[in-house]
């Protein structure tokens, strides 16, 4: 049977030699290898092998299974006197990789092997000639293979089997054609960091235990706010786990600046509060408020105009409204780059009015925080150096792998007060070490995943001006989309004008539509388009893109660009496929 | 100069012939491999040269970094026909990997030298001569290396430096002595699904782009929710970033069955609300409180025996107490496994009085929630069946990899109910599949990580009895550990009896304490004891076990065993360690 990861090259075969039709060859091979110098072949003997300390080691009659059943096996010292075998992945178990006694071999053995099935997805996933997507029903994919759970464990060979499978029904989120959310692409060297800070396998809530990742995430942040505009970086803020999260921290937060005394006798102590946000705003401010217990009815829509920008006005008659019924306006959250439509709310009118009416001012830059990097199109973000609080979702724009969402707070010790618990177990009093890195009790989570170092280690590599080139080519693409379908037939836009972020919405009219009046009929057969032509790419899996009915606007698409690996061609692929996939509609 | 992934083998000579030290080596060494059969010898050239298609092509005078100045480069068709040249990390930066048109070969090196250094790091974790931390002070770790975010990009010669610096001053959390925290370890399953994770870089919102993982969600909290008890494991579930979010998703779902109106209206339409549970839980309770508009002051914290469990007859008291004054009890949040002293509250009574006065039922067993796994000690946990919720930290006792935090939910539906908003965006209701499976809505998150794959696949790995026998196993060596310090000079238990979980709580006297009487003197000067040693400790970066003080007990250390790689070898090396490291005190 071929080992799981043979399409690239393998260990694993039957007789362990590393090659699976030609028993004895890299032994074989191994003796040549010796020879030369520089120590290269023990190297690669050592791959070969397995181990990269024992290099030409290959004696021993006894299983790597059996040494590990010699379960009390005490080789507490390097090198371990265990002896060593051929790695036959049928006959072995997790219970034989490290800190198993003679694990070392097989261990480094597995990882090279998952690694070169992740590698071969890879690079499939940048290759056009691959499906973005292999689709399956549900009920299909629960029966094509037994995913069930048992007591009893399975060999290594049938975990790389499901390391393989898994992939195989993956979306292929890399692949220059897929547009589907706002977060597309996999770049290789946040990929890279992702695996590392796997590897370390560490909590963000001490210095103590994450003494770089906390020290990133503090340059991180600051230079995040620097770029916001705050002066000299000074403030807040922490990674938390997405969007949604980071705008109800920034609720707590404002709610806390408002009324302390919330913190301890909640809801009821404080009077009835209003948040308002634009009607195209994200559903996670709704939510945020039925968290915390202010409820959705105290979320106050405000109207947009066509392009999905909030109307200034409209934002001052409401927060006047409320005050007249006695409420307390406490926060604005304005959007910088709606889900749909891409619109930046005007920041500089909802600073104005924040100001005036002594309001918290919130900016969900989740997806438009990233034009912040380009020189060019931050300007469609001026006035977000006057918020108190920005949510800004690197894993969005920035292209950086999921998730790696960041709230930032203009005023420095607010998130500490709002949320610490002062759990003595974690955050001891006399540790040794300057205490204001122990960040954990900034947040609601004590637990927290590393999500800087993907983002850190992707900023050196590109550095500001890598991610400046990246935003700029992905609008200078929406652009090019929009500029060939504004006027093509069969296309209706959604909304006039260039689009503001790489949101392109528009209406495929298929040729059985074109030259029915605008009535309700119509509406109806319209609605449907979008959906089929959806399920018609996934089923051939050439390509993925979003649709979604908006107020009353029937099912329209919402091509959104933030994939690096995409290219002219692939918008005009997409063109080509909405339309051969539509056009019998 | 060295490449950096050298130790192991590498890649990326200057001359990129594969041996930094003998140019040419690799080629000449291809050349012979060639002639044996079964295609290793190309495999292995093509891992050489770093490309798996094309092995025996080392032609071509074009650099990689000059090929992808040809920024316009249309090389849509594979394979690619730009000229490979050798690879030279100096000279390449992020923009001539993949997507780049010509970066498959140097994706491939490029990611194989991360992984070598990764595997290096994996190694030297479980390696008992290598230091658990090299610790330095955050001002001194801040200078030594250049963390600074900067315009321009970074080679990735530097790149790689980064990755094994960042790793230098890391934490190794796998490493055999690294006692810290809850969550120890570093299982090689658990890290290779990680990895796998992070390739396929998707979000669990709907099964659209995350077809298997949202299948694997259903799967494995289904078996979590029969090992719990729940008849046919039905009921509902969420995989959330980490218990404290957990516990408080469980609070907003209690809540919301007693009074649903509390989504729209928000907290001023309820009654007071209170929530009950004992001294010795996680803070996350009164965080959760705090941020749901709840607030602490209605968190009662019920009295616990020696042992740290929760009083039954104390929770029945504050209950009626409550009542009394007009509030209303809605939640009890029983522990399962205490933070500090391991404690099981006693969970058949406690639901009793949940039933006796309709009260929701929460089990935090973010840390006992493992011993569901043994049949030897699940007992500790008996009643669980009978919660509404409970939060399962399999990232803690099970040995999964950060982040893996499981919230069951008995009634199915309230979840979704409590928290849905309808996104058109994302769960647009005429997609062509079963739209149950779009989980997205159950949850605050919009997107969320994919926690469940690496969980998922240890299972398989290892099997049910497979997590059976490290818990058996850790509990074992904390009754060791136990069983040898109760009588030990210079050790005093801080309460009395075997650890029904991993956790023994001590103080270390030192000889200079030990004749002194029990006055406040003594008190004082103990109470620095435990600082001083895990201070020396982490200089030494021989060990780490946690310290903390509780209720009116001073500093006491808080052994706890989660760690595969913990032998009883290391048990005795600790106690060795604390009494060289205190002696003097």
């Amino acid at each position: 049977m071929a080992s799981p990861g043979s399409g690239f090259w393998s260990f694993g075969s039957e007789d362990g030699s590393g090659d699976p039709e030609n028993p004895g060859t890299a032994r074989a091979w191994c003796q040549v290898a010796q020879k030369f110098t520089g120590g290269i072949g023990n190297k690669l003997c050592a791959l070969l092998y397995g181990d990269a300390e024992r290099p030409a080691e290959s004696g021993g009659s006894q299983t790597p299974r059996a040494a590990a059943r010699k379960a009390a096996c005490a080789c507490v010292q390097k090198p371990c006197s265990c002896s060593k075998a051929d790695v036959n992945y049928a006959f072995l178990h997790a219970t034989d990789l490290l800190p198993a006694c003679d694990g070392e071999r097989p261990t480094l053995a597995f990882l090279q092997d998952v690694m070169n099935i992740l590698l071969q997805y890879v690079v499939k996933s940048f290759d056009r000639s691959t499906k973005v997507i292999d689709f399956h029903y549900p009920n299909e994919l629960l029966q094509e293979y037994n995913w069930e759970l048992a007591d009893q464990p399975q060999n290594l060979e049938e975990i790389l089997m499901h390391c393989q499978t898994t992939l195989k029904y993956a979306i292929k989120t890399g692949h220059p054609r897929y547009f589907n959310q706002l977060s597309t692409g996999l770049d290789m060297v946040g990929l890279a960091a992702d695996w590392l800070t796997s590897t370390a396998n560490t909590n963000m809530f001490t210095y103590e235990i994450a003494p770089v990742f906390v020290l990133l995430e503090y340059v991180t942040l600051k230079k995040m706010r620097e770029i916001i505009g705050w002066p000299g970086g000074s403030g807040d803020g922490i990674f938390s786990p997405g969007g949604a999260i980071s705008n109800m921290y920034a609720m707590m937060i404002a709610r806390f600046k408002m009324f302390p005394e919330v913190k301890e006798k909640g809801m009821a102590a404080v009077p009835r509060l209003i948040a308002f946000t634009s009607e195209h705003s994200h559903f996670s401010l709704k939510k945020g408020a039925a968290a915390l217990g202010i409820g959705t009815d105290s979320v106050i829509l405000i109207k947009c105009d066509e392009r999905g920008k909030m109307i200034p006005s409209d934002l001052e008659r409401r927060i006047l409204e409320a005050k007249q019924k006695g409420f307390v306006p406490f926060l604005v959250s304005a959007t910088a780059g709606t889900t749909v439509y891409g619109a930046f709310d005007p920041l500089l009118a909802v600073a104005d009015i924040c100001k005036k009416y002594k309001i918290w001012m919130h900016v969900d830059a989740a997806w438009g925080g990233g034009l912040l990097m380009s020189r060019k199109h931050k300007w469609k973000l001026s006035g977000v150096e006057r918020a108190n609080s920005v949510t800004w979702n690197p894993h969005k724009m920035m292209g950086v792998p999921l998730q790696c969402s960041a709230l930032l707070v203009r005023e420095e010790g607010l998130m500490q007060n709002c949320n610490q618990m002062h759990a003595s177990y974690l955050f001891q009093q006399d540790k040794h070490y300057d205490l204001s890195y122990d960040t954990g009790d900034k947040a609601l989570q004590c637990g927290r995943h590393v999500d800087v170092f993907k983002l850190w280690l992707m900023w050196r590599a590109k550095g500001t001006t890598g991610f400046e080139a990246h935003v700029d080519k992905c609008l200078e693409l929406a652009e090019y989309l929009y500029n060939i379908i504004k006027n093509r037939e069969g296309y209706e836009m959604v909304f006039d004008g260039k689009p503001q972020h790489t949101n392109v919405c528009f209406w495929y009219i298929p040729p059985s539509l074109r030259t029915l009046e605008d009535n309700e009929e119509r509406m109806s057969r319209l609605s449907k388009v979008a959906p089929v032509i959806k399920a018609r790419m996934m089923e051939y899996g050439t390509t993925m893109v979003s649709y979604q009915p908006l107020g009353d606007k029937v099912n329209f698409f919402r091509m959104v660009i933030s994939n690096p690996a995409a290219t002219h061609q692939d918008i005009d692929f997409l063109i080509e496929e909405i339309e051969r996939l539509g056009q019998d509609l």
